[in-house]
């Protein structure tokens, strides 16, 4: 599919000096005054934009080069703005053979509302996928001039008009559910085709073939839409987290149809796709040829695959991230298969974030499975060559250790060893706390399935996401017992919530819809995510954990007040746990009171533990 | 049995006065004239020792401090020995009441013998148990004033008779097998009684449980044995490891029967065995108690565990390691149960050694399973909170990969991938080329019964040890095919050598007394194991290693000059493997030759590979 982008552009130079010369895109679409790094580079689109003499006169704002591309069709234009520049319409002024071009590029003040406040070790993520969470604004289901024009509920693969104003309808089931940050899997234009290639499905109501980032996908609501969410969530005391994706756009997007030279994707002389593979990143002893495959072999055949090392692809994507946050009010940046990305443009990437906004969490998806290589994508304590500068990043090794203390029978070194075994490797972060971690997402089974449908390991893995250190996360749909493998498709685990539709028979998104048994799954998130919020000795305690012994676990979080004991037991059989091993975070304390049953225990020397189940008690003097 | 020490530690301090004092023990034996450190210090013992007033007049040496310990039998006097000190005889001088005491210390030149010559990559070390090997002197079997006053070669757990003397006598062998270094298993005093303990064996033919660290065991030919061993293994050209034991003594220790102080061992109210874990180490949530556990537990109740954060305990220990070095011309140094020491005192005796040997290589026992566990006690590039000065280590962690290559299908992440893998973390040590790499050893399943007996996988294996990174080491007997579970009893993996007792009616250290298989065996790693010792490019060439596909797994071995291939078939299949892939590494080769066939191969460009076969090429040009 990509060669044809490629005689396109070769194409296009013959043609441009017979056309009129037009500006159609600029690109950010707007920028603010008052930012920390007063350049920012203009892509300008248009037949011959790129033949054009650019001047600015506007006070305050200074035109410092205008490069030119291989695509005659493309202008980039290094301004710089001084603190004194004023908001206000600047033009843009184009000069060819007496013709001139003038297209008005904004300069807008910068708002107060909040923005980048960050996500910490005190939130409780909700991971949900818009177009299958709650559908609000019917009317922006389907549109006849997108590529896929269809809206079909019963097809896992179409689009099913979840919504931003669906999602803003249930901010509030959500803040009583004990959720602090919502995080969407992109909202952006995903104007592709639903394709079948030989059976396989090519579908795009997932997001993540971004066909222009300045654009969020009218089925969810478009940019308006998303404004007021977060402000709505905001107002609600809820932050929200953006998926971003560097590695890849949609084959259809804008750019791709005219593209401005050949290095804007990775070429490969006959199509490669990556290894998946992330040994070749970090390995002292890797071939180069295999480091390449992994890194600019493209993701799936339909997302071509940025070119990073190419500064103005590089510029058009840190300044879209910088004009996503300011714009919409972005509290914390998830970025899609981080491990992929050119990692000295990722290191770019998040320094310029985070010197317009210092507060602003990102974490990205390097889906590994030891340490050392998790290690390397985020702020780490290995002399690595390349020293990545991310302040957080996803805990799929810690997801791995917790469904094996929930799968694997107990022995001398698996089961819950697994999970204890990978904090105990935590010393090679520099702040694992700030990891965000998870017992499944949108690309995996289902939790309760991955757990056998046992509703006692269900309860014990979220009790350990919502005790133990990092920022946890959970999948849409978790707390009312949503499950499912993700075989044959991925659709499979991406089913709709219900309730979230006016038509759905059930609604879950009330006690009254749910069964029992989801109710009881329902009020146990609840009731810990609400002890979690209320309590800093979950989010700034200190860990502390012990050897586990025949399948049982204990933890303790304690600050210089609190104390919470998490004691599981993994095993099948109930047992009598006696404390006074854990005298060194027991001690001082005689009593205790029972977290998720109230209950409070006069007596911590003996802890009885049913079989399968973990105990949240707080420690009382 | 503890307890009884400490009774005696009690009692003793009431009852020194009513003895005559005298100096039945002085520790170091000896020293030398020109040691870099000017200082050493004697343990001084005798009934009433530590009642003296000591004093010495000898040209060059001072006595700077004499120190007495809540045992009066003791006292530590701290000297300098000045560089133009003499050899000779130094008398300590001890008074008290009138009563003068002389004791004579030799010190001594330091002779010109090569020692701490080093084990590097260029290496290959054999490691053996000395009382199974060979027995050169049926004279020394057994001693009737030993606590095991026994030899019976039908016991597994009786001494079999083996000894230096024995060793020495298959130099020739082990020469011509293309061993260039010889580690035996603790050749130090074990005078420790056979007993068996509710049907624990407890036995002593191992050597783990010194009796006295200034006495090689008399069954194995004595201190001058060994000197001799060691010199005639160095004008053999093969370099000797010396096996150390700091963290634990064996029960009947000479000094234990005389406890100079409570804290020379961890005490525990109650018998307390390290939990073997490693995790309390290096995890930063670890509750203190796991770790004091892990380090001060003691390793089995037979072996009472020294506590090396007792300055006396360090210095005795420090000091027998550079005396062990000195006195027979050891040239590398494994320790046993390195984990389990205190490691600042590990870091001390490490720098001790190799300030006065700087090319003596030291690498220790640390049986974990991750990388970053490994790392910790070794020089790495992770920023632990304690930074081991360890040069090496012994790769239990490529092992697993090894066998796991070997063992496991062919699947995603399984197999060979795993022994991929564990290259692919070289990352966190500053120098993987410096640990040693093995197949099995003396605690473990032997390697052949490991693969299931199968030749294919055990040549793939052995192929892997003599061609990767790291100083391969591999177990007696590997090459005539020894084999066995370590069920029920390790010494079901410590059989005798089959023609090395003089009544032994095979003679295995021979082809006539091998079988063919047994030959084939032999003739493939003595073929590779001298193809490496010829070749520098399999001691300091770089390695490339490619990504594992369908179980098929390349590396290179390459400099500027040579390029050594080695192409693995892990599967069950044959395969055909295009080489392009490779081209980074053998571009500009257009054939090879098969070093293990010495076939020549003119085209390269497709190689087949049989199932379960590695092949190593020597490109040409």
């Amino acid at each position: 599919m990509h060669k044809s982008y490629l005689l396109l552009a070769l194409l296009l130079p013959l043609m441009a000096g017979a056309q009129t010369v037009t500006i159609d895109r600029v690109n950010p679409t707007n920028w603010w005054v008052g930012m920390k790094n007063p350049n920012v580079q203009l892509l300008v689109h248009g037949p011959g934009a790129g033949t054009l003499t650019y001047s600015i006169a506007y006070p305050g704002v200074k035109l410092v080069k205008a490069s030119t591309v291989d695509n005659p069709n493309y202008a980039f234009l290094d301004l710089t703005i001084a603190p004194t520049a004023k908001p206000g319409k600047v033009q843009l002024v184009g000069k060819k053979d007496g013709q001139t071009i003038t297209e008005a590029w904004e300069l807008r003040a910068r708002d107060n509302t909040p923005k980048a406040q960050g996500v910490t070790p005190a939130d409780f993520i909700y991971l949900a996928m818009p177009d299958r969470f709650a559908n609000g604004d019917p009317t922006n289901d389907k549109f006849a001039d997108l590529r896929d024009p269809n809206m079909d509920r019963a097809n896992p693969f179409f689009r099913h008009g979840g919504d931003l104003a669906g999602a803003a309808q249930h901010l509030g089931y959500l803040k009583d559910l004990g959720v602090t940050a919502i995080w969407f899997t992109p909202l952006i234009e995903n104007n592709q085709p639903l394709t079948n290639e030989g059976g396989s499905m090519r579908a795009s109501y997932h997001g993540y073939g971004f066909t222009d980032q300045y654009n969020v996908d009218r089925r969810f609501g478009g940019n308006e839409a998303y404004k007021a969410f977060v402000q709505q969530a905001h107002q609600a005391g809820l932050r929200v987290v953006q998926d971003a994706v560097y590695n890849h756009v949609g084959s259809m997007h804008w750019i791709l149809q005219d593209l401005p030279m050949k290095s804007w994707l990775h070429q490969w002389p006959t199509y490669t796709n990556t290894s998946y593979r992330y040994q070749p990143i970090t390995d002292p002893y890797a071939a180069p040829s295999d480091r390449k495959i992994t890194l600019d072999g493209w993701f799936v055949p339909f997302l071509p695959d940025l070119n990073q090392q190419n500064p103005y692809v590089a510029n058009y994507l840190i300044e879209n991230a910088i004009w996503s946050v300011e714009n919409f009010g972005i509290d914390a940046w998830r970025i899609d298969t981080y491990m992929y990305n050119d990692q000295p443009f990722m290191n770019r990437c998040n320094a310029a974030l985070l010197a317009e906004y210092p507060r602003l969490h990102i974490f990205g998806e390097s889906m590994v499975n030891n340490v050392v290589d998790q290690a390397y994508y985020t702020r780490n304590n290995i002399s690595f060559p390349f020293k990545s500068n991310q302040p957080g990043g996803i805990d799929f090794v810690l997801e791995y250790g917790m469904l094996d203390a929930l799968k694997q029978p107990v022995s001398y070194d698996g089961g819950v060893q697994r999970f204890y075994q990978t904090l105990a490797q935590d010393a090679v972060y520099q702040d694992p706390t700030r990891l965000v971690t998870l017992l499944d997402n949108h690309d995996q089974n289902r939790f309760l399935s991955e757990v056998g449908d046992d509703l006692d390991k269900y309860k014990m893995g979220l009790t350990w996401l919502l005790t133990t250190r990092g920022i946890p996360s959970m999948y849409y749909g978790t707390e009312i017992l949503m499950k499912n493998f993700k075989d044959p498709t991925d659709a499979e685990v991406r089913k709709d919530f219900p309730g979230g539709w006016p038509d759905d028979k059930e609604n879950k998104f009330t006690a009254a819809g749910r069964s029992a048994r989801e109710n009881e799954a329902f009020d146990f998130v609840r009731k810990l995510a609400t002890y979690r919020r209320g309590h800093q000795v979950l989010h700034t305690g200190k860990l502390m954990q012990y050897l586990p012994e025949n399948g049982l676990y204990v933890y303790f979080r304690y600050d210089a007040i609190n104390t919470v004991m998490v004691a599981s037991n993994t095993s099948d059989k109930a047992a009598k746990l006696p404390t006074a091993r854990f005298v060194e975070r027991t001690g001082g304390f005689s009593k205790a009171r029972n977290v998720l049953t109230g209950e409070t225990l006069n007596d911590i020397s003996t802890l009885a533990l049913p079989a399968k189940t973990a105990v949240v008690l707080e420690l009382l003097k």
